[in-house]
């Protein structure tokens, strides 16, 4: 199904010898341990199409545009394709983009696509098989029975190559439907054939973001035999007796535009479509176009692009077998995808101020699922991505210098704002950057943007938050979630405000940072909503998954899952629980309690504990602050084994622009960043015999667990840089400029990590 | 009902002793001479608001949004106001522009504007009178009794000032309705708060131009008391409760948006609004706005805009009664509104092209109405405004470049092509230009542009015309017009390729030059439709104005106005039609015989002459072929006395952009341009006692008309620099460099000009 090159394959395990004695990156083709398909089956909701690391353009097939458990745009167990776009998400929860499909066919034009839930005979759409379709991070290919033609695609950062090889005929066919986007609404569409092998156009989109503009440029190796435009299905053409006026067939916009061109092909006959896209302009379209692709080998695209991923995907290197080398070079493949550069060849990007303007000092990225990736995505990228890491950071601040709400980014893409999700998880990003120096920063600026954000009068009541120390259930909805999650962001402002010697408002900050404890309901034992006057919520429920919005107190989640959301105070969390009812409620979250689950939160569970998605994804780590770390440890395998795979349906729930993928990638490493922005991971238990991390700053940290295997998944003991280490956490400091953890493994639970006395932070 | 100083017009009368002892451009009060009013009522489609000389924004009040009978948005008859917007058209036949209507109102607000056929109460159109109501160029003030507001505009190049007098009140507030144009439709719309005081947005219009976008940004002098976005007459705000997740209502974007902002003012509050468009971007609005109006001094603004318009008005000097003076000065104002500005402070400019293009080496002017402003505003500007032609058709060439016809506009604006009328009427300008050799073109690339715009294979069946030598009726609407214009156009194109010695290309385009001779038809001594086969046509008649495509050969008239479009070879055509003719046939067409005239017709007609139209336009002048030119003088007076004047209802057809102001102008002068791209102009009969052009190369053309009165309207003879000239015609050679021309009047025809014996251009 994917490329699979078996000589690469023992051309690695040549290599592999050298796994700890280089430090340049290595060039081996880990792409081919890439399964694109990971994810495509189910709830992951990632695409299966050509793309460069972290590339603007993701060109990929569509076999969906209409349900939200295709949010890409593609799902394995499809039959039919519309086509391919141009732009895909990685993994979202909610569909958008999918810009501008390209049909190839023979024979009648069909302009239409239709709805997927009511087939007509009138679609382009067309049957196709898995065992007719392969991918690989550089390139995408099926064929197309229907029509006899065989698609292959291939992308560079901005732009991408169709090869479409077309039987013989006289009527070979590309189309571009500029109507075409994944579940939203071209609200207005314009297209230019600019002459006999170039077509440039653009559309508004009314979608998840409300107000998106794209561009497009293709040039095709071949002229036109015809080409034509359809508006609403007709084309456009002069009639002098009908028209009044001369109307060109070169140009024409609307909210429902096609454009067709059409060949007379010779058997086995290959017509190339280069396209390239822009949020500025068509002029800039082209410019990246002709600048990323000027030739017409798709080859070499395709070669490079590869390159690229090799080049990227070397960046960790690993020792295991072949199909933990498969699910690990995946995760870290869908890790690398988003935020994805969102600015053209001459550094323009179309903004959140409705205009164009120059990224000058960085390079500009999009797409931020901030509630997602805050929580593993950045805090991996400071390891190994520190530049991007660093850029992404500099596009969330031009963000905040143009919106309207003088706000960090919340859920952004494409110059909008989605407010999807809850809290100002910009600031864990940021704050873990500042603390962590990451270098380039402006670090004022940085702060005057967190500071402003966790101050600002209108963002879901946060003002109001600040005020009483929690969120009352009777005013705002997810009211609990609010409060923790806005806790957890003040802490992060606190310890940078510390760092920069603002004490008052390290004051300020750590007591709102502690707001958490307002809403522990002690008769409970659990998190509950609160009222204005003070009063509990009566209809409580520890696995009450609310429908309406007036009843919700929690996230996409339940108080059992959500209690545990104090990652900035999980020993005060402890003292409020009890030490004893900590553990025995953590036991408790990995028993089925519920009957109400919806099919998506069956996939990604064990018992209440949803993995599927983000409130469950540092709990596990928390048996280590009652000194029970063989309970994570078990956990950890359990989840690892029945999460995560190589296989389209191996993610369990929304890859969610890499975190899914990311809680992955530092459980191999057997730690975790419970708690982003404070100096220590969480030791959890390592899944992946051998691990060198080439850290940003050119050092390499070497990650070992001696004894790993199905059986020996318990820590027995481990070293930290040649001295043993007995804590169950790990300071960044250690690590930062490389080093070596060795881990020892067995099949029991040992003493390890046992006796460690408090783990910070701790606030007392 | 505008502004009149006396005091400027005891001194300007002072002043006129000097009229023709004086180089320098003298800053004198002309503009108090002009009378935006004129053409407000009926045809001529004219707007009564504060512009500057060829100014990007026309800040005007707008009193009907669906009427092509108010194309400019108001109608003096109409006693209803929906407020200020911020781009007007200059007495076009179709409505469109129209920007962002900005509504004062005190009291409840009111988000809807609704069609004028339909009023209701829930519309926020309020009365208005003329008595309460003062115009002139830079300035615009109306009040309105129902909110006791007082309404003053004054505008920049692409900026301008609102200022609101408010009485005192909790609720004055501002509304800025994005979903207002004229008579398109607003596909999309955004809108940002920006702060306090700031506001921007853009709409994509769906209109005469198709795929057209406009931003703008306002600044408020005091800061808002309140200020709140409405999508569909509903305020935007964030409900938790509703919502489910955050809305801000700082931003929104949908198809009909409107912000209000709202004051507590004392009585006679001032609150001024700085507004500025863009075709780029917010950002450049802003631009546009912070570089030509930095400071809130209303007043500064209007002093500055008329000390403009004294200058570019002073380039024609008049001495003659102050009605007369009210009329050329109203004209000239008028001539001197389109085409006008569309590029930003910095150069950039939204193109055809769908892209941000910088103007390099010359300014960037839109609105070409070229069917109707070759014939005589842009002969006009050869003499006054060349600085401006040449920039106009550097912007001509780079739509040409850009456009995915490879055609110079027809007629466009905005980055767009409307294809409005016929023929390719970019080729006189260009080749006017050219060859009366105005310096600062690429002589090369006009020419390479309009070759291959008369060579282009799509454009209204152009390529068969070139075959044929005539448009078959069969094949092609309104074939005689176009084949005659093309005829013209091709004819310019033959004087430009033997100015650069194309022979072969000169040879070519005078042959199709004479196309006109196919369409010529004999037995009925007129023009007429001929079918592919050669056949004419058999339901011919003289007068008849067909209703249906299939049927109609004439654009916008009848055989007996357009048999005279041979611009280019009348001599020619009166062989043709024989001298006798000839000559009885122009007088006929000074006598009514149709009795199925629209209202429109009626007005600017005098028998079956159609002054209100731009066909007729040179034909008053042909009697000058046939020796009669005393009938030419008389037509010519009797057509300004009862077509032209200084009252809102003086302008008989649709100002077009200018044109029907321009044959005036040229008129009062004594010549017009019968044919450019020709050396010579027509003489006419000079209707204005003195005046002086101050040409473009610094050189003075004093005109005198001595004995001119109601009576006198004959030319008894006539000198040309101290020289008798008894020639009916003027070469242009004769005046480029300055000179002087007196006319002796008196009340009979002479003999004067009766026997030149060929009137150039000949063709044989």
């Amino acid at each position: 199904m994917r490329i699979n090159s078996k000589t690469n394959l023992l051309l690695l395990c040549v290599f592999s010898i050298q796994l700890f004695s280089q430090h340049t990156v290595p060039q081996k083709d880990l792409s081919s341990y890439v399964n694109p398909f990971v994810g495509t089956k189910g709830e992951g909701n990632t695409f299966p199409g050509a793309v460069a690391p972290f590339g603007m353009i993701q060109l990929s097939p569509d076999t969906d545009i209409e349900n939200w458990g295709a949010a890409s745009g593609y799902e394995y167990t499809d039959s039919l394709l519309y086509g391919f776009s141009l732009t895909h998400f990685s993994g979202t929860g909610i569909p958008d983009l999918g810009d501008f499909l390209i049909v190839p066919s023979v024979g009648k034009i069909k302009t239409f696509g239709g709805k997927k839930s009511e087939y007509s005979q009138q679609s382009y759409r067309t049957p196709f098989t898995h065992n007719k379709e392969k991918a690989s991070p550089a390139y995408y290919q099926v064929e197309l029975p229907q029509h006899k033609i065989n698609c292959e695609l291939t992308a560079s950062e901005r732009a991408g190559v169709l090869k479409f090889t077309f039987p013989a005929g006289d009527s070979s066919n590309i189309l571009i439907d500029l109507k075409h986007v994944l579940q939203s609404h071209v609200t207005w569409a314009s297209v230019r054939i600019e002459n006999d092998s170039t077509i440039t156009g653009y559309h508004q989109v009314k979608g998840w973001a409300r107000d998106r503009k794209v561009y497009f440029a293709a040039r095709f190796s071949k002229k036109f035999n015809t080409s034509a435009i359809y508006k609403n299905g007709k084309q456009v053409m002069y009639s002098p007796f009908k028209t009044y006026r001369f109307v060109s067939d070169r140009e024409m916009a609307d909210t429902n535009i096609q454009v067709v061109v059409s060949y007379k092909t010779k058997a086995q006959e290959v017509i190339l479509m280069k396209v390239a896209i822009s949020g500025v302009s068509a002029v800039n379209a082209l410019l990246n176009l002709d600048t990323e692709i000027p030739h017409w080998n798709f080859e070499q695209v395709r070669n490079t692009t590869r390159e690229q991923w090799n080049k990227e995907l070397g960046k960790v290197e690993i020792n295991s077998k072949d199909q933990n080398k498969e699910t690990f070079y995946s995760s870290l493949y869908h890790l690398f995808l988003t935020p994805f550069t969102y600015q053209d060849a001459d550094s323009s990007y179309f903004g959140m101020n409705k205009s164009a303007n120059k990224a000058v000092g960085f390079k500009n990225y999009t797409v931020f699922s901030l509630w997602d990736t805050y929580r593993a995505v950045h805090p991996y990228f400071m390891l190994v991505q520190q530049e991007r890491n660093k850029d992404m950071i500099s596009s969330m601040l031009a963000h905040y210098d143009q919106s309207p709400n003088h706000l960090l980014p919340v859920w952004s893409f494409y110059g909008n704002e989605t407010w999807c999700m809850v809290g100002y998880h910009a600031v864990p990003v940021i704050a873990d950057a500042v603390l962590k120096e990451l270098k380039g920063l402006d670090v004022n600026k940085c702060y005057n943007a967190v500071r402003n954000t966790a101050m600002n009068p209108d963002y879901d009541n946060v003002k109001l938050y600040a005020e009483l120390g929690y969120l009352p259930f009777d005013i705002e909805n997810e009211s609990v979630s609010k409060t923790l999650e806005y806790a957890y962001n003040d802490y992060c402002i606190a310890l940078m405000a510390k760092k920069l010697g603002k004490t008052s408002d390290y004051d300020l900050f750590m007591k709102r940072a502690m707001s958490y404890k307002n809403l522990f309901d002690k008769s409970k034992g659990y998190m509950n909503g609160k009222d204005s006057k003070g009063r509990w919520r009566k209809n409580f429920g520890i696995d009450l998954y609310s429908e309406t919005l007036e009843e919700r107190d929690f996230t996409e989640g339940t108080s059992r899952q959500y209690s545990w959301y104090v990652p900035q105070d999980v020993n005060g969390l402890k003292m409020l629980m009890g030490e004893k009812a900590f553990e025995q409620k953590l036991d408790s979250l990995f028993v089925e309690t519920r009957t109400d689950k919806a099919p998506d939160e069956e996939i990604g569970s064990i018992g209440n504990y949803w993995h599927g998605n983000e409130p469950s994804h540092h709990i596990v780590y928390l048996y280590n602050y009652v000194n029970k770390p063989w309970k994570t440890q078990k956990m950890i395998h359990q989840i690892v084994d029945s999460q995560y795979g190589n296989q389209p349906h191996s993610l369990c729930g929304n890859d969610d622009c890499g975190q899914m993928s990311a809680w992955y990638l530092f459980a191999c490493m057997g730690f975790y960043p419970v708690c982003p922005s404070s100096e220590n991971y969480i030791i959890g238990s390592p899944c992946i015999e051998e691990i060198t991390l080439h850290l940003s700053n050119k050092k390499d940290l070497e990650i070992k667990a001696i004894g790993l295997s199905k059986g020996n998944i318990y820590i027995q003991g481990m070293s930290l840089n040649g001295k043993d280490w007995d804590k169950t956490y790990l300071p960044y400091n250690e690590i930062k400029n490389g080093g070596k953890i060795i881990y020892r493994m067995g099949a029991q639970p040992s003493k390890w990590g046992t006796s460690v006395k408090s783990i910070p932070p701790t606030q007392d």
